[in-house]
């Protein structure tokens, strides 16, 4: 744990920022490990407004160093994961000053600690940041410094750099430097959001199956708490969010890697900005979706969600910090939104538009065409419903801030007054690209009937459970109407009634190990429900102690990774 | 901490079950400390349906004992507080049997540890049920019993007794002791939940006055982030919500107590269903709203949110526990629904209804009347509108109950797979509820216009942000038309704006106390924002330390407090 920020930012930071002669330099003691570094961008009062940050780094001609200080308490460099127990040099992100002008923020390597007896040098203050909810293990640190000299060679120059006379020259552009930040917010989203919510579904799901509570048929055995369509109604619709995220991860990722390929060989930027655009969004509505659904399952398994034995709470507090890390998820939404305002804009000049908002130059449906419940199984009429939504929502925001410009507002004041509405929209943008995403993925199944079946239910279920959600949209303007919606809602519980049923088979056959758990009351040290859920985490391998995975997780996933 | 359970449960659990000659004998040793005791009810596998406990009491006519039995893991009891270190006697729940006929659950005192050297009694084992989500402080236990002897006297026998041949004996209705649940549920929201909400609000709306983030106007200072309107949207609305909730406490502590008085004197039970029913909707709609409510303001902070110097994740792991303690949410809903649609039936055969649900036999507006934007800021326009949705949810679920029962499907089936329905047919009942009450209590104001004005912005502000959470109930069967949300939208925008500017006067004298903590930067120690926080905490006494509080809360509190 301690060498994390050491292995995946330190090190590619110089490898990104650095020339040559200093990648030839520090690369290889720090694969060595004869430093370790850290990477000091936030700060105090300072997150995702990169170009508010405060701590400056001032060249002296005379001894050609630079001065690094962070001159305020908003400037102290806060958080950096490894600094305050084991790192000793640091990447710091800091405003360049030469010859009394500012250049922006440049990245220095700072050694911040002795490398021989570990003690801070002279100059800098480091410390612990102090207890966080979960990553408890995790060391976050504060760095201060005043007039601590770094040599000129320290400044990372690939890209811009400052000669001995102080003068300041740009190389080229860092904007290629950008895809970077995309890989390690499109990475989030398969390596942690998804593999959260998938640990909390299955825990939660067989808890429902093994737990029993108050009778449903009077008379009867009391009930597995899994057929109560509240509780279907909670945990069967993550179970479909973690398909839709799974299968839209790894569309999101194939673009990655082309637009890397595109930069790496053509040095062809055109489509970072898309890219940017949708990875921020998607950011936002993945950790969003996940961090809600993980909670759900907790809360879903009653006191027991409360145990830090269920992993539950873990979970939770590990996820929902995905929300705030890697772009704060109302400033991911608003850039998303920037970037389709961009896109109207462009399709008002009759400009073409990149493929993910294409769909805005494609006409608007003006209504639903769903007679009978069925209707709401068709995978083409939903992703209707949420692109017209998304292409409304898109208009409207453009429409309001057009009349309030017009109106004579100021540009900026149109846009924090249009903010609430653009961050919807969005939420609509993206939510329509997993709909339509899950569709196709769905779709490339069909060589696998069966399969398809399953991964078909889950589609509907998350299609239609998220137009209940938000249902406001969809009625607002008469696309949908209240009758339609009527048949919507009842489709959506019968869906739930049929991905239980079938589970059911297998499922059933599964029930809560009572007899394994008597046979060890004599020596019971009150542990039965931690062994219980251990069980329950326990890596699925054995298809009797785990049919959802088994039944729907594991061929889908082994499927849809040969497919896609 | 040590004695909660002991002076809050035990002993009046003594009074209310107990015979005078049990509560002679041990309520003194109790309340002079001589015995520490808990209550032990829940199971590990069974908590709200108390008919389903598994432990057992059985009399040996023999002996003249009881033998109390754990017989399985899923019985043994789970979660009594003190128990794993305090507690030396228990008031422990079982099913008592007497001549081998069950006569349901029971109340019996129970000795398990010694009095002399506090070690575990013969037959007995206690143990803490190991680490949970918050309330690391909270003794939990676990207590399993293998043909532990108790005597005869020690079942409580206010209401039944066993004698000494082993006959059952009733005397007279237990029902009356289900007002001390409903007491504990209706001081839950007003002592655990509404002051969990403040605090987290108080502590986020001056974090966002204090920090600020990214240029809202080119050129300018970078923003307080209260200024910016996605912030406001996720504050102002709980700041709302504390008052709907609180205005709320106070009717329901108020019927509760006219309750109270009915049964005391009168030994009139009629209004104990009512009651019953109201509060549980009420304490499933205010803990969700506290809890998402919290988690919104903690999340508004930033990484600050996670920082445990904020005070913010421990007020959220708190306040979330209470969605599950005291009755589960989902199953405290469909109880109010259980009795919803009991008045339902009793509407249909012309019987009167209870006050709480009288609304039930009043004309059902069919649409709303908005022509502008002002006039959602008419209070009865926006509580008739929850009014209809209200009245349409109840007859909608009580239509659906009926056609399936009248086509063959069985009762328990027809409430099951209409449970989703009812639960959000609660849910607008109380969300009605709590509008029409606000509304009255800010009515009730008049005589001090400045304090009616903010307060009315806030139930405005309330009623609005509700309706467009849930606007597809509103929308769905043209009630409010998609024009009309339109304008509904930007009232509740505009209104984020008024309150902000509200308050703009003195908070804006406020300001991040650069000054204070630079000027401690020499010796600083990493905890600058310890500090900020703490400071945020302070109990507030000083208008300049505290213009939120100051603007809204002391005078309301205060005025509320003398009006009602």
């Amino acid at each position: 744990m301690a060498f994390r920020i050491h292995s995946a930012v330190f090190i590619p930071t110089i490898i990104g920022l650095g020339t040559d002669a200093q990648i030839a330099k520090w690369v290889p003691l720090a694969k060595d490990y004869r430093i370790i570094g850290t990477y000091a961008q936030t700060e105090l009062g300072h997150g995702t407004n990169l170009r508010g940050l405060e701590t400056t780094a001032t060249f002296d001609t005379s001894s050609q160093d630079f001065l690094l200080n962070t001159p305020k308490v908003s400037s102290i460099k806060w958080w950096p994961g490894d600094l305050a127990r084991a790192a000793n040099h640091a990447v710091v992100l800091a405003q360049l000053y030469t010859k009394g002008v500012c250049h922006g923020m440049h990245a220095f390597i700072v050694q911040i600690r002795s490398l021989v007896d570990h003690s801070v040098l002279p100059g800098i203050k480091i410390g612990d940041i102090g207890p966080k909810m979960g990553f408890e293990q995790v060391d976050n640190g504060y760095l201060m410094m005043q007039n601590v000299r770094v040599p000129r060679e320290n400044m990372l120059s690939r890209y811009s750099r400052v000669t001995s006379d102080g003068s300041y020259i740009k190389e080229g552009s860092d904007r290629i430097n950008y895809i970077s930040m995309v890989f390690t917010r499109v990475k989030l989203i398969s390596r942690e959001l998804i593999p959260a919510l998938s640990k909390a579904c299955v825990i939660a799901i067989r808890y429902s199956v093994v737990r029993r509570q108050s009778e449903l048929k009077p008379g009867e055995k009391e009930a597995k708490i899994l057929d109560y369509q509240t509780q279907q109604q909670k945990l069967l619709p993550q179970l479909a969010t973690i398909f839709a995220l799974y299968f839209m991860s790894l569309s999101l990722e194939a673009f990655c890697n082309q637009v890397n390929l595109q930069i790496k060989t053509k040095r062809d930027l055109s489509s970072l900005l898309e890219l940017h655009a949708l990875s921020a969004g998607l950011k936002a509505l993945a950790s969003e979706s996940c961090s809600a659904g993980v909670e759900t399952c907790r809360r879903a398994c009653g006191g027991h969600g409360y145990s830090m034995f269920s992993g539950l709470p873990s979970l939770y507090s590990r996820v929902v910090a995905s929300c705030t890390y890697e772009g704060e998820n109302t400033v991911m939404l608003l850039q998303t939104a920037r970037f389709l305002m961009k896109c109207l804009a462009r399709l008002d000049c009759g400009q073409p538009l990149p493929q993910s908002v294409s769909y805005l130059s494609e006409p608007i449906s003006s209504y639903c065409s769903a007679k009978e419940k069925t209707d709401f199984f068709k995978p083409f009429l939903y992703t209707e419903a949420y692109k017209h939504r998304a292409q409304r929502l898109i208009k409207d925001s453009g429409d309001k801030l057009q009349s309030l410009l017009q109106s004579g507002v100021e540009q900026y004041v149109a846009w924090n007054i249009t903010s609430v509405q653009l961050a919807r929209t969005s939420v609509a943008h993206c939510h329509y690209t997993v709909v339509k995403n899950f569709v196709e993925a769905m779709e490339g199944l069909k060589p696998e009937p069966e399969i398809q079946q399953v991964i078909k239910r889950l589609c509907d279920l998350y299609a239609l459970t998220g137009i209940l959600a938000n249902a406001g949209d969809f009625l607002c303007d008469g696309y949908i109407t209240g009758k339609q919606l009527d048949l919507l809602t009842s489709s959506q519980l019968d869906l739930l009634a049929l991905i239980r049923k079938d589970a059911v088979s297998i499922v059933d056959a599964f029930d809560y190990p009572d007899q394994q758990l008597n046979s060890a009351i004599g020596n019971y040290d009150g542990y039965a429900y931690q062994h219980l859920f251990e069980w329950a985490q326990k890596a699925p391998s054995n298809a009797k102690v785990d049919p959802v995975y088994e039944k729907y997780l594991k061929p889908l996933f082994q499927s849809a990774q040969s497919k896609l």
